[in-house]
């Protein structure tokens, strides 16, 4: 855990170098904006500890799968994700020395990342190896406006001396993954030009023997310079080297002069390999920002964020690091995914790191979705859904290539394409309750905005194909006169191969039902539909909804009688249960204990029955889910960052409000305080919706129930005042909570009634209504 | 399956070229002495389907661990087995043409390994592309008497032209393994030097992250060439490359006459780097091997070879397939493994091939010590537990890794030097049995050779330090009230991570039991030894002693009372229970099915419980041993080489005579007929023993009882007669096994009683004594 990051409402700022922490430093730093992303970097040349990273989003590199032993089944690929080129390098030469922080001493450092505005600002004041002091002033966006575009302004100012200064502003696609074997790179390059302060690069991935496309991406770089914020005229001589192209301008700077770099740079994305059409269209996209100006640019830039915040904003007051915190997460979210594309997703790491490979994982639809769903659009959410429609085919021959046959679908666990590119055994094949995930996102999605038309439409033929892989998933146990799911491994990973995973079993179970009553709706509602699902889908109606009825009232689930709980898996109480302060010091236990250890030990990574619990909360009594929160809680290790979340929820919802608080703050600054030792290699995005929904699901008990939104709000005592907007149907609510109040603003002109606590409220569009607790 | 091999008593014979299974005669042909190996490859130029392969003992390259996610406690390096200098090869230009028997009419054509002298011959005529016949004549062997020698005779005679010949005898070091990465390589060159009829290489292996040694292999040749079988003068131009040096020897040979080259090789292998004292060693070999020249080399490798099959002969009479079968094993599993060096092992593909990393696997311990201790002198079984003795330190320490304390041991599933080599969870930390088996070793050595030194002075430390781990690796199950023992892999490896395995549940207990029975009796015989145990183990004698008997008398045995049959893990029966013929078109499964539906079927890679009643047939009554059989049997697919034979065994000694030679066929010809459509990749050394066992433990019913050798001999009705040799305590016998009787002839002096059937007789030295079936 780190604490180097200075609290502030709207800024993560680093104060002064903290060299060690470079790396996390530039991950929490990163920007991006749907289409593109980039890491913390310097733009100058740094030779101390750095990641670099530049990312645009959808393209990847199919790497060799890299196993001990092959298994029959196995993805041929692993979807690598890409270190592209490099658009936001400036090299800086001060007489002959080239300018690097880590040669220099330095006197004032301050990195912020301003996430009201999506602005990346770096002031540094330092002296150079041979003395002589110089200031330094970055300000960089990835433009949510021109979400191709982004601008970089780049100040640099001799404060006691005069001396020559070569600035070259340049693109390098010389760039190599850190996880590569073999110093390999991914990178050919098809272009590369220069004129004027201009230059580009088309670079291409490399040939693949799986048959994926190839990506070409143009980066593009325009830049001019003024001094004293004029206008100035120099030459700039042009370097053209292989994948490389810069612009060295040579300038006299005398004592207290500002030279200011103005670089835009466009990065487009390609898979026809049409060069001449990519290069003539990032030109004129570099004709139309450059046109525009740094500062429209920014202002441009600024607005769209602003437009977010107003939508999905959470404000805290009383507590700084909770502040920041949440809209830390709120913000990384947002630029890692804006919903204008259904063909791209939400990685793991997003833009801010290359680690694990692919872009969707069952993330999305358990975490990701729901936040959507509340703070964006609701194309947002659906377009997300409409990824997995699309890929419908690809996860039923994923399942053929399994031996499931009729139409079963199996998604895959890891995917950018809808094939599957990840490769242990263990995952691949077993943690099939990504399945259930995406069942259930559909009915989430419809359960929120009330919008029937998905389902229909797109949503049930995604419904039939996993059910079917649950009714081929299940087999007949003579023994236990039950059917019986084995071989699986449930969200919690630090458990394999398991028989009867209470939480697999039970969202396979609730994909059947709901199978069934979205079917028998449709047959009501749009029988025409219904036939054409049935001849699309080849579906055996009775018999194939017999088959599921039979797995529904005959399902094993392990339970424990005696401690009343339900079991994880089969034989779980066999393990030595111990909690987990009897292993304080020895935690994370991912760090410190051989996997073998970890496998047989009771320790939970995230608590399956937990999560079970929380998805299909209405399903379970008070006191049950209490005494399964009871019994699990206390071995969880929470070393998923998508667990604690789902903790805080359950909390909040049992009144547990110290423990909800706890968990809160565990998955609310895990990156900003690099709880898990691994900020350095990129932030855990998928889970920063977690965070948002510890406090709108857990805090403020945000629910649908009867197509009504329902808020059961408290003050978390360690807050004075807190305040949250949500969008339902059409209106859009802040909803601001004190210790004794809530307070429903609804800011759009679409009147809402909503439940708060057990009172049915009415709030026309722009009124308010205020509530006791 | 493939049927193309001649049947023969003594010879493994191609007639006709079979071009498309080259590599499959290649494995077949390969030869070696313990020391070297090399598959049957052409010493000319081949431009066909071919796999190279030459195989210097206990030379290996820690390669990188390939891995999707890396575990805790996974280890750093793969240990690769080499392909090593090439020191076969010749070519041979004929006029401007260089022979390639790809590109020539072959008008006939015979590959013979005589196995009874362990050579190999190539006779050819063929036509070449551009017209003119020529023979092709070549004979060559590693020898047994000079373990780091080897020679080729290779002759040519152009039957219908004369022409200029340029034959060029090499050493080549520019080879790569098939699998490895990126066209890799894995050899420098330290020296090369070349002279009149002669040239040497050394080579290293390429420096390692890992810390393991590197080896310096020295490889030298010398030739000399004869026309028509009478010296003649020749020039030799030396050719000196990268890792290559060769003599081109240029001759006008006429039509009809034969010229002969004898290429002599030396392999010798080093780690201490001294390049200087090796070449110098290889040179004196060399010397010494010349000086004997071709005929008497062979000379003494065929009298070398005599001497082994003296003691190891199965003779079947009445079926050529079953003869030739089962000396081809014995024939590989001796040459492959001499017992002479206890720092080398026997690798799942001894000499033949590449594929799997590492030397050591539990197979050496559960079937190929039973197999040297009938048919070898007792050092060579007593090396072999030397070995393990040697690495114990080292499994000390991979258990520490994992988490183990206190001196217990887990020795590594894979090794070369006793590190674990082996990547993937399922098995490095899980298939611990083999633990089991290396105790289990110990006891069958002190059971056939009645030698009580070696447990007393070395395997009472093994022992302990197995016990120790088996104690740490169970937990106490407060639910069952018995010792359980979570996530492990059985020997059947179509099962991972299960719980309670019937197997390993069972030998862990039976090395407690052991391991208390051996401390207690060396307490009588020797307390001063036990005392210097107790203090170089750090001994707890009564605590120790005490938690194992309480883990012996609580331990939890899987069990299904309704069908009296023992589980071969916790919950199998909830499995959907088929038997092999249902699938019977799908098989191989592990061809056919992904790795997910292989896990959760039924079907039996191995059968755990009978591996478990075969090696523990004493605890069991008959009764017992053949309802489990009957369970079991019907659901085993045989996929491991090591499978059938102990179905075999159980079969003949239930009475199963059908079943008993339908697994006796499956191991016999496993290879020779290619079953697994795998031996192009290299020969199933390791299960060859298991052959064996098939015939003396299974038809002949040898055991070991009350110290005496014990036999049950019946003829398989396939069979008019056989008769196999086996060693006992000083004793080497002659069993000649017919329908009506047993006849033992007693070859050496030494007199044995010995049981026959249920009759006790004696056998004096030389005398034979016949007893009626």
């Amino acid at each position: 855990m780190k604490n180097y990051i200075t609290h502030d409402d709207w800024c993560i700022i680093e104060e002064g170098f903290h060299e060690a922490n470079n790396e996390i430093s530039e991950s929490l730093m990163s920007l991006g904006n749907g289409r593109m992303g980039q890491r913390g970097n310097f733009e100058e040349h740094y030779s101390g500890k750095t990641l670099l990273g530049n990312y645009v989003a959808g393209v990847y590199f199919p790497d060799k799968t890299r196993v001990g032993w092959w298994k029959n089944g196995y993805p041929n690929y692993f979807a690598k994700v890409l270190n592209a080129c490099n658009w936001v390098g400036i090299d800086v030469k001060i007489g002959e020395e080239t300018l690097d922080l880590n040669k220099c001493l330095i006197q004032q450092f301050t990195r912020t990342l301003n996430m009201k505005e999506g602005t990346l600002d770096r002031k540094v004041t330092l002296t150079l190896p041979g003395g002589g002091a110089i200031q330094l002033h970055s300000t960089r966006f990835c433009s949510m406006a021109d979400d191709r575009g982004a601008a970089i302004r780049y100040s640099i100012t001799l404060l006691d001396f005069d001396e020559i200064v070569t600035i070259t502003p340049y693109l390098d696609g010389n760039i190599r993954n850190r996880d590569s074997n073999y110093e390999e790179t991914f990178w050919n390059e098809l272009h590369r030009e220069t004129s004027f302060s201009e230059g580009h690069l088309i670079l291409e991935t490399k040939p693949n023997p799986y048959g994926v496309e190839q990506f070409q991406v143009a980066t593009g770089m325009r830049f001019n310079i003024r001094i004293n914020d004029l206008a100035t005229d120099y030459q700039s001589l042009p370097i053209r080297n292989e994948k490389y192209v810069g612009g060295a301008v040579t300038l006299d700077l005398r004592a207290g002069q500002e030279m200011t770099l103005y670089k835009y740079a466009v990065n487009l994305a390609a898979t026809d390999g049409d060069t001449d059409k990519l290069l003539e269209s990032a030109k004129t996209y570099l004709d139309r920002i450059t046109g525009k100006g740094f500062s429209q640019m920014l202002a441009e830039h600024q607005a769209a964020w602003a437009r977010k915040w107003e939508f999905n904003d959470i404000v805290i007051e009383g507590d700084k690091a909770a502040q920041q915190g949440i809209r830390f997460n709120i913000f990384h979210l947002q630029q890692t995914y804006t919903g204008e594309d259904e063909t791209l997703n939400i990685g793991p790491k997003g833009f801010t790191g290359e680690k694990y490979g692919g872009s969707t994982y069952w993330d999305t639809e358990a975490y990701c979705i729901p936040f959507y769903l509340s703070t964006a659009e609701s194309g947002v959410a659906r377009n997300l859904l409409i990824y997995r429609y699309k890929h419908l085919q690809k996860a039923i021959e994923n399942a053929q290539k399994l031996g499931f046959t009729g139409g079963a679908a199996l998604y895959p666990m890891v995917t950018m394409n809808g094939e599957e590119c990840h490769n242990e055994w263990e995952i691949t094949f077993e943690e099939i309750h990504r399945n259930g995930a995406i069942a259930f996102a559909i009915y989430d999605y419809t359960r929120y905005t009330g919008d029937e038309s998905y389902v229909s439409q797109y949503g049930i033929e995604v419904l039939i194909a996993i059910s079917r892989f649950w009714k081929q998933r299940v087999n007949w146990s003579t023994q236990k006169g039950k059917y019986v799911m084995l071989g699986v491994t449930g969200p919690n990973e630090y458990e394999n191969n398991v028989n009867n995973n209470w939480y697999t079993n039970y969202i396979a179970v609730w994909t059947l039902k709901y199978t069934l009553e979205v079917i028998n709706n449709l047959w009501e509602k749009d029988s025409a539909r219904l036939n054409d699902v049935i001849f699309k889908t080849n579906f055996d109606l009775n018999g194939e909804m017999g088959d599921w009825r039979h797995i529904i009232d005959h399902m094993y689930f392990p339970y424990d009688d005696a401690k009343r709980v339900f079991l994880q898996q089969q034989g779980f109480l066999d393990k030595h249960l111990m909690t987990v302060e009897d292993i304080t010091p020895e935690r994370p236990i991912n760090q410190n204990w051989s996997w073998d250890r970890i496998l047989r030990s009771c320790f939970i990574k995230q608590a399956d029955v937990l999560q079970g619990i929380y998805l299909f909360e209405e399903d379970f009594q008070q006191d049950e889910i209490r005494r399964n929160f009871d019994f699990y809680e206390p071995m969880t290790v929470h070393e998923s960052s998508l667990s604690p979340c789902v903790h805080a929820i359950l909390a909040a919802g049992l009144g547990l409000k110290e423990k909800a608080y706890e968990m809160y703050l565990r998955t609310a600054r895990l990156d900003l305080d690099d709880y898990n030792n691994d900020t350095e290699d990129g932030l855990h995005i998928t889970s920063m919706a977690g965070t948002w929904m510890s406090v709108v699901k857990g805090f403020a008990g945000q629910r649908v129930r009867q197509g009504l939104l329902s808020l059961k709000p408290y003050l978390p005592e360690q807050w004075s005042r807190y305040s949250f907007r949500i969008g339902f149907r059409g209106s859009l609510l802040s909803v601001e909570v004190t210790q004794n109040t809530v307070e429903v603003h609804n800011i759009s002109q679409q009147d809402l009634t909503l439940m708060v606590g057990d009172e049915r409220i009415f709030v026309a569009g722009g009124a308010s209504e205020t509530v006791s607790l």
